[in-house]
C-alpha cells in the first residue's frame, strides 16, 4: 500500500477506534469564518504535528539541574520566540536571573516570554498560558519510544512534553496562525506568557507577573491556562477550581541522639508514642478530618453546584480499576467529585527522624517529624487553618502529659483557587466546545493544587480560567506521555472558535 | 620528677579520686593464699595492663567486613590461643567457616576458641565466655586518643575494645596466671569459649554450642558471662536477666505505587491513617502496653525481689542528667529499675515506606510498614505475645473498616533470660564482691537482649551468671571506650576470689 494512502487509513480506523471510546464530534460542520478555520485546520494538520515534533526533540528538561539541559532549554524558549515573531507577534524575552541550587551551584534560568498580538481597546485581551519545560524522560525507564522523537502510533503522538505542555502550547499559535494564514483579523487581542521553569517550581515566574501588572497584563482582560487534563477520555472540561494546600511539620523531641531500646524501653515518653497519636487525632477512617473547626469555612454546596456534578462524565468503576484501589471511601461519582475537589482533605506523608529502612533496628528515635498536609476549599484559609491546626495539637498533646517538646510549623501555605464560572470566557468556552465536540464540557476543579492559576488571579485580578485539551490516560510526567492527535487538532479548533465567541460576548 | 615515681603518684592520686567518686574497698586485706594472690596482681598490674594494650593494639573489627580487618580479628585470635597455651591449657580452634555478606561476597570467620585448663572431677568446672572482636573505632570520630593504643589518663585506660570485651577476657586470664605463676593449684576446672564476632551477630555460635554440648560442654557446671557493665560508677554487680525481645512488621497496603495527595486526597482509606491508628493502639502515653493480655504472664512480684531493687545503687537524679532526659515516666529508684528489668516495655521504631526525608512531599504513600517491639520478661513467651500482637491488631484494623490489607508478622523472637540467684555461683560471686570489695554486689538485670546468656542455659542447661567488670560510663560502643586501671586489676582479684569461693562451695 502506498504509505500516504496507508496513512490515510490508519487515521481514519484511529479516528473510528477514537469514536467508538466516547469521543464526541458536532452532528454538522460548522459554515462561516469558523468553518472556513476548521477545514484549513484539518488540511493543516499534519504540519502542526510536524511543528509539534520539532518542539519535542528539544529535551527542554528544567528538573535535572545540568548545564547542557539548560542550554537545550534555552535553545527551546528562543525557537517559540521565532515561531511567535513569524506570527507577527511583539515579543519580550524577559531575563529570568539565576537559579540558586542546593549545592551552592547556580544556572541561568531561561527567559520567560512575553508576546503579544493585536493591541485593538475594542477587543477583548485574552492572555494565554503555558510553558515548554518537560520532565525527565529516559526510554530505559520503560518507554516504547524514544521519548524526544514524537512517534503516531494508533492516533497516539508518543514524546516527552506532547500532552505537558508543548502541544497545547502549539494548539493556541495553530489557532492564532489559521486567522494569520487565512488573511483573517484576529477576533481577540492574543498575549502569551510561555516560561521554561514550570517543572522545576516555576522559578521566577511569580515575581514577574507582579513586575509586570501595570505594564504587560495592565490591558488583559481573561487569564486562560492549559496545562490539565480532561477527566475522561472523551469529554472536553473546563476547570475551574483547585484546592490549596497547607503543609505541617510537627516535631517531637525528648533529645537529639537516639535511645537504645533495651537500655531505655519502658521508661521514656518515647517521642514516637506522642507522634503516632498526635498524627491518629487528625482524621478519622471515613476520611473525616477531626480537627475542631476545620469545616466551618467550608463554602456550603448548593444545587446548581450538586447539578455540576451528575452532569460530569465519569466512569467511577473504570477510574477505581485504572487507579488500582479496591474500594474508594464513597460510593457514588458525586461523593466521590465532592471529596476530590469541594472539600478538604487530610493527607499524612511520612515521619522524619525514625528508623525507615528495612529491617529491624531497635532504636527509640530521639526527635522525630511528622509531616501532614490539608488540601484548602473556598472558602478556606491558610492562615486560619494554620491556627485551628496548632490549637487541635496543642491541646492533644497537653492529654499525653509528656516531659518531651512539642513544635509546629506551616512549612508551606497555599491558598485554594475558584474561579466564577459566569465569567464571559466560561460562557465563551463553553460554546466553543459544543460548537467543536457537540457536547457540554465536563464543568471540572482539579484536587491538587496549581498555584500559577490563584498568582494569576490575586495579582492581575482578572478571570482566569484552565481549558484542558489533553484526555486523562495521557500520561503528564509519566512514561509514554501523549497526546492524541484528535485532541491536538479538535483542540486547536477549540482555541479558535474559542476566539471568536469570546468577541462575540464581548461586544 | 623522675617517670616512674611520677607515674606512681598520679596512679595513687587517681585511686584516691576514684574512691571519692563512691568506690568499695574491703577494710582489711585478706591474708592467707588470697591474700597471696591479691599482693602478686597487685605487684604485676602493670605487666597485666602492658597484655591489655597490645590486644587493644590490634584492630580486630569485626563490623566492618573488610579482608584487611578479617585477616586483623585472625591474629587476635591467634594472640589469645598462644596466651592460652602459655599458661598450659589445651586450645581447640574451632572453625566457623564463613559469613555470608548481604552483597552476595564471603569472609571467613574466625574460629572459635575452646580452652581448657584442668579436668579433675572433684572440682566444679567453670567455663567464661568472652569475645575478641570490638565495634569500629576511629580517631576522627570525636576520640581524644588513639583508640587503638591504649592510653592511660589518670587512671582512666582508654583504648577500643578495654572494657568490650579484651579488659574482662584478660581480667579472667590474669586470674588463672596469677595461681600458675604462684605455684598454686587451681581451684577449679577452668573452660574458655571465647569468639570474635560478637558485635557482628556472633555468627555461628550458637551451632557451634549445640555441636559441642556432650563434649565441651558436657562437663561444665557454671558459665560465667562478663560483657556487660556495672549500673553505677563504683558498686560491683551481679547481673541474673535480661529482658527478651518480639520485633513485629505491620504492612497496611493499598497498592504498591504512592498516589498524590492532591489528585487522590479524600477518596483513600490511606495506609498511613490505617497505620497510624494501629501504631496507636499499641502504648498509652504512661507507658503501659495496651495489647490484651500483654501482662497476664509477667511474674508477679515478691517482696524479696522489691527490697533487691530499694538495695541497688543508684543516683536517679545523675542517671536523668547524664541520660539528658528531662523527665522519665516514673520518680522513684525501684520504679525505673523494674520498669527496665521486670516489666515489658513497647517501643515504636519507626515506619518503612512512608515519607522520611527533610522537606516537603505530598506523597499519599500507597504501602506501609510499621516497626515495634516489645522487650519481654519472665515468664512471657514469644510465640504467646506473638499471638495477642496479632490479635490486638487484626480487631483494631477490622474496626476502622478499610479497603486496604493488613500483614502483622513478627520478624524477631529472642525469649527472656533469669536465672536462679540461689544458684552457687551467685553465691559465690556474692562472696568474691564482698571479699574484693567491701560490699555486698548490686543485683541487676539488663533491660536488653543478650541472647548468649539465653543460649547457654536453654543449650547447655546449666546455670548461667553476668559478672561485670566495666563502670556505668566506659562508654561500650562509643568515642573513647575505656576500661579504669581499678576496675581491671580489682576485677582480675575478683575472678581470683571468685574461684577460690566457688571451690569452697562445691565440696
Amino acid at each position: 500500500m502506498d504509505p500516504k494512502l496507508r496513512r490515510m487509513v490508519c487515521s481514519l480506523l484511529a479516528y473510528l477506534v477514537l469514536l467508538e471510546g466516547g469521543m464526541f464530534s458536532p452532528s454538522s460542520p460548522p459554515s462561516g469564518l469558523l468553518g472556513k478555520v476548521f477545514q484549513y485546520i484539518d488540511l493543516h494538520q499534519n504540519e502542526f504535528v510536524q511543528i509539534l515534533k520539532e518542539w519535542v526533540a528539544v529535551e527542554s528538561d528544567s528538573v535535572q539541574p545540568v548545564p547542557r539541559l539548560r542550554q537545550e532549554l534555552f535553545r527551546m524558549m528562543a525557537l517559540a520566540m521565532d515561531k511567535l515573531r513569524g506570527l507577527g507577534a511583539s515579543v519580550d524575552s524577559v531575563d529570568a536571573g539565576f537559579q540558586q541550587l542546593p549545592d551552592g551551584q547556580t544556572l541561568p534560568v531561561p527567559p520567560i516570554i512575553l508576546a503579544e498580538l493585536g493591541s485593538d481597546p475594542k477587543k477583548p485581551t485574552v492572555c494565554f498560558y503555558g510553558h515548554l519545560d518537560v520532565q525527565p524522560a529516559r526510554q530505559e525507564d520503560g518507554w516504547l519510544t524514544d521519548p524526544y522523537t514524537l512517534t503516531e502510533v494508533d492516533g497516539k503522538l508518543y514524546g516527552r512534553g506532547a500532552t505537558d505542555n508543548k502541544g497545547p502550547v502549539l494548539a493556541w499559535i495553530n489557532a492564532v496562525s489559521t486567522f494569520r494564514a487565512l488573511g483573517e483579523d484576529l477576533p481577540v487581542n492574543v498575549k502569551f506568557i510561555i516560561e521554561g521553569m514550570e517543572e522545576a517550581g516555576s522559578v521566577a515566574l511569580e515575581e514577574m507577573v507582579g513586575r509586570e501588572k501595570d505594564r504587560f497584563f495592565s490591558n488583559v482582560d481573561y487569564v486562560v491556562i492549559s496545562d490539565n487534563l480532561w477527566i475522561s477520555g472523551g469529554k472536553p472540561a473546563l476547570t475551574y477550581g483547585t484546592r490549596g494546600n497547607s503543609y505541617f511539620r510537627v516535631e517531637v523531641k525528648c533529645r537529639d541522639q537516639d535511645f537504645h531500646s533495651g537500655t531505655f524501653g519502658g521508661i521514656l515518653h518515647e517521642p514516637m508514642a506522642d507522634l503516632v497519636a498526635l498524627l491518629g487525632s487528625l482524621v478519622d477512617s471515613s476520611g473525616h478530618i477531626l480537627i475542631p473547626g476545620i469545616y466551618d469555612q467550608v463554602a456550603p454546596l448548593t444545587e446548581e453546584e450538586r447539578k455540576m456534578y451528575e452532569a460530569i462524565d465519569l466512569d467511577l468503576e473504570e477510574y477505581r480499576n485504572s487507579s488500582h484501589v479496591k474500594k474508594f471511601l464513597f460510593d457514588t461519582k458525586e461523593e466521590i467529585l465532592m471529596h476530590l475537589w469541594r472539600y478538604p482533605s487530610l493527607s499524612i506523608h511520612g515521619i522524619e527522624g525514625a528508623f525507615d529502612e528495612p529491617g529491624a533496628k531497635t532504636v527509640i528515635p530521639g526527635r522525630v517529624i511528622g509531616k501532614f498536609s490539608i488540601r484548602l476549599v473556598p472558602h478556606m484559609n491558610t492562615s486560619v487553618v494554620e491556627k485551628q491546626v496548632k490549637q487541635h495539637l496543642e491541646y492533644i498533646f497537653s492529654k499525653r502529659k509528656s516531659s518531651n517538646q512539642m513544635t509546629v510549623s506551616m512549612t508551606l501555605g497555599l491558598q485554594p483557587w475558584m474561579a466564577n464560572t459566569k465569567d464571559k470566557q466560561y460562557l465563551a468556552a463553553t460554546r466553543a466546545v459544543r460548537t467543536v465536540f457537540g457536547t457540554e464540557p465536563d464543568m471540572t476543579r482539579d484536587g491538587s493544587t496549581i498555584p500559577i492559576a490563584r498568582i494569576f488571579q490575586d495579582i492581575i485580578q482578572k478571570s482566569v480560567m484552565m481549558l484542558p485539551l489533553g484526555a486523562v490516560d495521557d500520561g503528564e510526567h509519566a512514561q509514554n506521555e501523549k497526546i492524541n492527535r484528535w485532541n491536538y487538532i479538535e483542540g486547536s479548533k477549540l482555541f479558535a472558535a474559542f476566539f471568536l465567541e469570546m468577541a462575540k460576548l464581548h461586544l
